[in-house]
């Protein structure tokens, strides 16, 4: 397993743990994670702080170069609103672990020209499948439904 | 002047008052204003709370309904992330107050179905005019540049 990957997988079992949506996001820059976090919807009662988001705040104000030359690992295939974020920034690859239980805005992403790496992760399947399971309403929130 | 405009300017200039980058936003649902907000990047130090996120985080959470049905006001024209956010939750309509000073994604959300009127109100293209000629590195980190 990728560490990055994996750090993002264990960010997704933080949050699992705490209650919340289990998806987790790690930012890597020169081999090294600048930032980490996971989605904060149950937690702080949150409608911004998904993963990527929570990861992007954790890293804090970083320099247009250091986005530029960054990694962002994701659990999950990112929505509309990391998918913004990703952009703005100007991340120039994206390492995600699985598309198979939600599809985000991978090919949004690619026709801006970011690199995509999706894993098919079972760990990431099998975590998103469980939670879907057993909280529909709440992941349906999480994705605008 | 629209109310709701106004209201969202009067967040942009609290930004302002605070040392911050001034953009403002309010979301309306129903003819009432549910979550309001302006740029935190110099308060929080934060690379994800623009307004309309800030807007967005201090409306809670909605359900899909309320999004659905809801309007969102901004000074200047959404960036990629906030665009993202208005996608993600279904915002059907943005009134924006000015896109001379930048253009944001409104080429995305109008090819999403999202109707955008564009105001080019004197008050905020003035307000970030001022702002981006006092502070361009400080506006030029937050669009990503």
């Amino acid at each position: 397993m990728d560490p990055f990957m994996q750090a993002a997988i264990d960010e997704a079992r933080q949050g699992q743990e705490e209650g919340g949506i289990p998806i987790g996001s790690v930012i890597v820059h020169d081999g090294r994670i600048i930032g980490r976090g996971h989605n904060r919807r149950v937690q702080r009662q949150s409608a911004t702080l998904h993963a990527e988001m929570d990861a992007f705040e954790n890293a804090g104000r970083q320099p247009a170069a250091v986005y530029r030359d960054a990694v962002l690992y994701t659990t999950l295939s990112p929505c509309a609103m990391c998918t913004g974020a990703i952009l703005l920034y100007g991340i120039p690859r994206v390492v995600i672990g699985e598309n198979q239980t939600f599809m985000g805005e991978e090919a949004l992403l690619k026709t801006r020209g970011v690199s995509v790496d999706v894993l098919q992760d079972s760990q990431c399947i099998e975590m998103m499948e469980a939670f879907i399971a057993a909280k529909p309403e709440l992941w349906n929130e999480d994705i605008g439904v």
